[in-house]
């Protein structure tokens, strides 16, 4: 249960319908996910969160669609953030990411992780080595 | 200033020597940086940890090395890891991420940081359309 | 579902009696949420806290009750807190937050946490301006 | 010490200059602090982020600059950002919280993430009350 | 509901079988928990967790398994994660954690979190004291 | 460098005097450490949380001194709390856990944190089992 109004298609003023308009023909799907719906209900901030990440998670680019959504799973798992994880998984997988490398992704996190959190532990001091380097 | 002891190449155990050389060979340099000295106090999980890193972030596999670093390093900056930060951030370069790639990386991070925020602060229920497509 | 047992009215002992009276006597509501009836399996805990969160949260002081309340949700948003954030929603609106207030808590929200973001990724060093001014 | 470099005025681009120009008339002081100069190595990015904290950040809007920076500085406590506790620590103060402010705003940080960990451990699900009130 | 399938033991590979067998067998209990399915997915992985969390979590070594389970506990209410709330609250009333001792993890978890955060919000600088012990 | 004044023993006020002198004679040691010395700012703080952590902390109760700075320690290494990791490694050893048991409290941080991540990315649902037990 959201803390605000999901707003539908027939409900959304013409400042919203263009955005959800855009967000259809760029996914050439009906779909309007609830993220956005929520997000509508400040309409600026609809506007400029969909058009940046269409931008950034758009073809196009230095790192391919199905890279840029795993990045965009790990971030919103090492947050825990439901929704995210959920919404990312279904994207990651339907723009490419296959089974090997959903396992590949899991394998590097869980490490990541667990090492982030020995090293935060006993509080290891940053090599020279690495500072150097920019 | 860490909270156990760096242990050197000269102090090195047998058993802790191992893996040093292990990491050595695999990385071509004698560079030891001081998360592995710091782990090497505990012999057991230095090598568990440091073949169980090789094996995950190391060629072959679905993923290559430098997209394996930046899900690495996308994870230890939601962490907040300063050590793990420096630490990949000179890997992901040194295994071939240019600075396109970089903004790109930092601009995922950003985004899936500010929306999972959003998200959460709405706490947006998951789509039906996301939970059965596993 | 809790991992405890949520203390109805009718089951309270005097001494949490004694302090849900006085939750519904400063609220001037009968209802009692279930964080305090979680809490009352614990009743000298569940003391510590209202009387802290009372005098806390309360009118008088430097800060308005409104605003403290959107500190609240603030906090409880950057961690995550599902319960937390439904609930201070709701007492951050009956205490007077309007619609505008809301958008621009969210707004800031969003910002710091993006920001916090790219700055812990480049791990900006702190200006000495900002330290010298305590 | 940042993982890129930090850009000094004298070494600006003519599009990073216009924007370290907006910053010092805005802030009307020659002081760029080191957030800007370490995002500066992504022009665009240093322009997207700075006109949006201008926006969000500054006078007008529903909330005043002191509660803004009072709420960002919330946030970036929970985030454990060290360079932002500094930075918005400094511009609070600079926009006005006092002393009895700065009080109430850690003792609203320190009784909401311990509250948020005591509903956390114990699972407590939300009030259907809460949830009518959208 | 699960990103991924939850494996049964009717559906379990041989590979998979062996695993869940030496589960039921370490806790003499047919019960497989859903984290084991899921896991299964990934039956290296699989693999490796259960053994590696048999040989930390089980009986023998320098703390007692309770007092394991509820350090555990602790680390998965920081870390916001539901499942394991739930998991590990079970398991450490299981192997003998009692209510006075549930009270006392609850009031630690509380007073170091809320301790943590005025540290953090004050940026309190190490004692010299505390660096020379290792 | 903290963002307050750390108030030294010869600066204090009678009210915080009273509270570094309790702190003295329970450790038996003249040494103020800067936690409290940062907190001495908001002298009710101060006293607040020193007679809590001493109540909590203290012999006596149901966990020994030694394992709830373990619980404290973990708690604090999941909140990346860098003071808090150094002070509470100190006590936590001062109260007598030895060096095995600090690998074991290591390797179960290691253990949960890793496997809370992969239950998170996996969203693995609660097993009705977990939910009957309260």
């Amino acid at each position: 249960m959201a803390t605000v109004k999901l707003i539908s298609v027939e409900e959304a003023s013409p400042e919203i319908k263009q955005v959800y308009d855009d967000i259809r023909a760029t996914r050439q799907s009906d779909f309007i996910n609830n993220a956005w719906r929520a997000m509508a209900n400040h309409p600026e901030l609809l506007a400029l969160i969909w058009y940046k990440a269409k931008a950034i998670m758009g073809p196009g680019g230095a790192l391919d669609p199905a890279t840029k959504e795993m990045i965009y799973l790990a971030v919103s798992i090492a947050n825990g953030c439901e929704y995210c994880i959920h919404s990312h998984t279904h994207f990651a997988r339907q723009k490419g990411m296959n089974q090997a490398q959903y396992q590949e992704l899991l394998d590097i996190i869980g490490l990541a992780t667990e090492n982030d959190q020995y090293i935060t532990a006993m509080q290891v001091p940053v090599d020279e080595e690495f500072k150097a380097d920019r």
